[in-house]
């Protein structure tokens, strides 16, 4: 089935929008102590310059990599949208909170009520919006559990675009409803790697039963997207633009806690996998601590499977298998590890975000790595107790949060990035059961 | 694996909740010019007594089934819950009436946010707390497409009960991702009929390649609870009760209407199956044309392969195939009445709420039937304009709406009851893609 778009409006609607959504992003490189090292290009090692990007990204979303504006206009369009379901609430785990007999006050932010389930469509409606209005008429991308495939089809209907999607085997194969998803929308979703495109036959060749890694699926987007020149490539994760759009996460949080009457955060968990759920939630607290004070403490919740912040190497590292992308500044496991096929796909990468790491090494953040058996169980409990039952990769920051709860004596605040809910992950928790 | 709950605390937090989460449900029948016909005892015809209905239901929600108080207080548990997800958002549809080109201006009542993903939670949770505080420990039920099963398991695990449901076959067998959330929430789900009670052996005795139907699930939920002095059953739909629990979603639809300064309502549209969203939607709406003298229409969508309102008869019939329940004066098709195995598996009862069917014969709501490729059509516009997938049973209300709206050329105000989102019923999208 070819991917199918219908052309649509990119002219604001003009609508009052509520004070709640924000209208700005944060950007955490206007308050680092020292820059984030910069991207190199693949073959001079030299910085990225604008140009080495033109053929993937566009105009708008270059400037915003490298920019060190604090705050960022967000477009009215994407606003608009946003405001389908923004503010994301922030919840306070009242029953989670008597069930572990903790003087913590656990809150949870929550963008499972996003139209896909999860924070991703953050990032995927202002990417496909600047490419839009740049006059790019489709988008390639990678996708793991199938959230960012997801988030970015649902983006590209909205804004009549057509999408394709390359798919990590191991999620295409036992989660198929994200790929109807992706078709519900119009998109097509590939299983990676493909017969479609060099890299992904040259993988095929290689290691004919490999179950796909996030490395290989973007060297066959980003190969598609180069060859065609009305097309554009979409990154989910790992840049500094994506980092940037997700901070709507944390602004709000802020503004939400600031409203339940909380001085400050004492502890905010964030599960970690390219990083950007994590940074989104967690950037505007740091920006705080950095430019008022406050003492805010930031954990990663990483899988023990897929260790890239608490085992890797830092150091520059593709971000894709072919070594089609730039070098990036990072933690990383070597763009040739491919992970176990651990139930939290969206964690299954073997690099992080060069924001995530740099803030990292400079003791801004602190990183864990979490048993997936232990991540189900605070999951489950988590399902049981509050109703929700929270996307798989969400359950590495409660299994981190409900740890500390337990053992916290006086009151104290923690607030939890629930990134989704875990609707279409359901074999994994039966599994599990 | 055997059913298993882990006991709570009945107790309320205490916490402070937004005014806007209602305070009170509505009872339409306060307001009704004639009072909906009693039901009967299925051996004598007379009418029900309450101990008829003690062996299946607690005390307060067969006092909640023949009350014509106008407003019964929410308890406080029950709101401190209702808080986690209400008031659920009532949306403008900017980008569909831009889409349409309507003059109409176009809202959605979005029950998708809630932990399950959809309306019936807003049941389970109040049918829940009354049986516990009784001192019931489980609680059987019947489900079709899942939702309910869901909803209902959600709510035990959250209040301690042990939950046992029966899943119409085929749903049970198309639809694997809801028995998992079941279990997810420590309940168990058979497929009906089952080898597990006598109503459930004869079925499969005489009709052994049966798809199964609400009405034989019904029987066979029935019959255990019966058998277990300390297990009832519950009903996601049909009876006074869940109508009145529903109401939360109208009592807010009009508060909300009322904020973003719409004087009235021109016309309300909901999905039809057992008639609890649609009731729940408009029966506040048709109160306040009858105490106010607004003059809101409703329209109740159901399918064409399963069309009691249009084209059953209005008479007592049993709820159940075993004829175990009591008799209601309803819609009905037949308790004999196998409908298709539609997608809208919620929408395949082969009756109808007798409040929502004597509301119709009193001409306070119109009723239209919806062919399954026209509702979802209208998902999948809906789905690629919005960015929600809508449930396979709102696509109905959607269908009619969106036929309306394009036949509007003043501006009207359009309310449409999105009972919960598609998430889960993805394969039946890619089906009809």
């Amino acid at each position: 089935m070819p991917a199918s778009a219908t052309p649509r409006s990119l002219e604001p609607i003009g609508f009052s929008i509520p004070a709640n959504v924000p209208t700005h992003w944060y950007n955490l490189n206007a308050d680092l102590p020292t820059p984030v090292p910069p991207h190199l290009h693949p073959g001079t090692r030299e910085p990225l310059t604008p140009a080495d990007l033109a053929p993937l990204f566009p105009m708008a979303l270059i400037a915003q990599e490298v920019s060190t504006e604090r705050y960022i206009e967000i477009p009215q369009v994407v606003r608009e949208i946003y405001a389908q379901w923004r503010p994301a609430p922030l919840v306070r785990a009242h029953r989670l909170e008597r069930e572990l007999g903790t003087p913590a006050r656990i809150y949870y932010k929550y963008e499972g009520v996003s139209p896909v389930g999860s924070h991703k469509p953050n990032t995927a409606v202002p990417q496909v919006y600047y490419n839009a209005i740049e006059g790019i008429t489709k988008l390639t991308t990678e996708t793991g559990a199938g959230q960012w495939g997801a988030s970015l089809a649902m983006a590209c209907s909205m804004l009549g675009l057509t999408c394709e999607v390359w798919q990590v085997r191991a999620s295409y194969d036992s989660k198929p409803y994200r790929r109807m998803q992706m078709e519900t929308y119009g998109s097509v979703c590939h299983s990676s790697p493909s017969d479609l495109t060099e890299a992904g036959r040259a993988i095929l060749a290689a290691t004919p039963d490999t179950t796909g890694s996030l490395g290989m699926a973007i060297s066959e987007a980003v190969e598609v997207a180069v060859g065609d020149p009305n097309a554009h490539y979409s990154l989910g994760s790992v840049l500094n633009h994506v980092m940037l759009h997700q901070s709507v996460i944390g602004i709000e949080a802020l503004d939400q806690l600031d409203q339940a009457g909380e001085a400050q955060a004492d502890v905010v968990f964030g599960c970690a996998g390219g990083g950007s759920n994590l940074a989104g939630l967690s950037f505007p607290f740091i920006g705080k601590n950095l430019r008022e004070g406050t003492t805010t403490r930031v954990v990663a919740c990483e899988p023990a499977a897929c260790p890239s912040l608490t085992q890797g190497e830092y150091r520059y590292d593709h971000g894709d298998v072919a070594g089609l992308t730039p070098l990036l500044k990072m933690h990383t496991l070597g763009t040739d590890f491919v992970p176990p096929a651990i139930h939290a796909g969206g964690l299954r990468y073997h690099g992080m975000s060069p924001m995530v790491s740099h803030t990292v090494e400079l003791g801004l953040m602190e990183a864990v790595a979490i048993e997936q058996d232990d991540a189900f169980a605070a999951g489950i409990l988590f399902a049981r107790v509050e109703g929700i039952v929270p996307a798989p990769e969400s359950t590495h920051a409660l299994a981190a949060a409900l740890a500390y709860a337990r053992t916290v004596t006086e009151p104290e605040v923690i607030v939890i990035g629930l990134s989704g809910n875990g609707a279409l992950d359901l074999p994994a928790y039966a599994e599990y059961v």
